[in-house]
């Protein structure tokens, strides 16, 4: 049987390691025994904190081409998020909760999109309309996805889907939703230890906006402040990422994941109008966003709408 | 609440005018009430003879601008083959059962795809999964559109489960699903009373292929012979559209629904290309192509590669 390659997006977060892995086991149970796992980018703190409490296996980096290769896509859909040869591969499946954008496939395929908080919520609900057995790890998995899309069921972008799964899944994992997910956050919140280049590729994405592509980082923390005192370094850093990668704005959003707050960093030409999309004048570059915390609910619809 | 208006492509067979009356109804059993099935276009003979047999209204021919208008799409998802104000819209759901390409949306959504022959058969397991009721008319139209997209289960683009969907619903629709069928297909078959352009229109879409832009029509017959008769009429009417519309290729798809096979006629500058495709040189503009009856899988992929 030929290989089925299953990865999440670039610069991976919990849901697209955990959703690669999930997706693996489901496809096993359907009888696809060379279903893999990978990844696109490094595990970070949140998701090895995760990977370690379940002890699950980090997935390979992805270095194969994938020239006619079989691919199911979890937790993305748009290429640029995708790995480099996407355009080349058989895409078979893809399970996702974003909107869709710069994707096409050459022929049919099995979609399933779902607008819920997180693409392991939609796993779930996949065994069990299957009858498939959902295994303790698997289970720690999906509920580590779904803590960390949700920001502990917090985020505008949590449904109550979402919010059913984990509770269902609970037991099953042997965790307390709430300590473990406070644990798991935590780990992932550090920001001290990082670098600025770090802190910017944590959990940054591209978007094609009109005649604009915008790189959208976020950087989860228990101090925003902490943050912010390194803010020259992080400036200097995303100009010359812009430079190099030909972003025309870069918006890093620093998430304080206790009172549910966000505070952005921008830089770019254009960057002004970002400050539109949220009706602030941006103060030194940044601007306090209270009760923001998603960054597809709350930041690319605005900055889209402002940018065209 | 908000109007949902559900439609399936421009030029509708009878999977993409069943699929919107089916869907609607669907949506009416979630508790959308005014989720309402329309059509891009007339509704053929063989469509007819279902809907009549069915005692089930013909959905309105769509006439609103869905500048912000929220939308379900079945049986397509490419923008070329949608209503004219498709990308002004608020696209919820789709469910289709055709690759994914010219498609793309601002926000998160339900999208439903499988590599199945016909989206009713999607819709079929949607009810089942949910335990809806499914009415003696909505299965008779869920029948009528697998026998129509498969040609009675003989075209390759039809899986077992499309028959199993068929095979389960015929007692609640109290049809025999091959002397039904026959009758419904036999129905749509007849040539000899349409003008060219109505043949040409009776099924065609359009596909981006490469560069070039490419109309493919496709034609049921009980008698290839007698379409061709009308071969001079037919390839004028074919270069008219195709200055009139900037189509570089126009391929006639004429199928001989009793024996599995199709001739074809092609008009356009690369129609030599539209020959490689299939191994053959073109005859007078026409090729015999045995055993081919599919649109989506024994034709689009062949001139797509051979445009590329």
């Amino acid at each position: 049987m030929a290989k089925t390659y299953i990865f999440g997006h670039k610069n991976p977060d919990t849901d697209a390691i955990s959703s690669a892995i999930i997706m693996a086991d489901f496809e096993q149970q359907t009888g696809n025994t060379d279903a893999t796992p990978y990844r696109l980018g490094e595990v970070g703190p949140e998701t090895q904190y995760a990977l370690n409490h379940f002890n699950v296996d980090t997935p390979e980096l992805l270095s194969d081409d994938l020239n006619n290769q079989n691919v199911i896509l979890v937790d993305h859909n748009e290429f640029q998020q995708s790995a480099d040869t996407i355009d080349k591969s058989s895409i078979q499946h893809v399970v996702d909760h974003h909107r869709i954008s710069n994707f096409e496939t050459a022929g049919p395929l099995y979609y399933r999109a779902e607008p819920v908080g997180c693409t392991a919520t939609i796993l779930y609900k996949m065994y069990k309309e299957r009858g498939f057995e959902i295994k303790p790890e698997i289970a720690g998995l999906m509920i580590s996805a779904i803590i960390s899309d949700s920001l502990l069921f917090k985020s505008p972008t949590c449904t109550q889907e979402d919010i059913d799964a984990a509770e269902a899944l609970k037991s099953i994992a042997d965790v307390d939703l709430e300590s473990y997910g406070l644990e798991m956050l935590k780990a992932g919140a550090s920001t001290t230890d990082k670098t600025a280049s770090e802190l910017l590729n944590m959990d940054a994405k591209s978007f094609n906006m009109g005649d604009y592509i915008t790189r959208i980082g976020q950087v989860n923390t228990v101090d925003i402040d902490e943050v912010f005192q390194r803010q020259e370094e992080l400036e200097k850093a995303m100009l010359e990422v812009s430079t190099n990668e030909k972003y025309d704005l870069f918006v890093l959003l620093v998430t304080d994941i206790i009172n549910s707050d966000s505070k952005i960093l921008v830089v770019g030409a254009e960057k002004d109008k970002v400050g539109n999309a949220f009706n602030v004048k941006l103060d030194n570059n940044t601007a306090f966003l209270p009760g923001v915390v998603s960054r597809k609910k709350q930041v690319v619809p605005q900055i889209t709408e402002a940018l065209s």
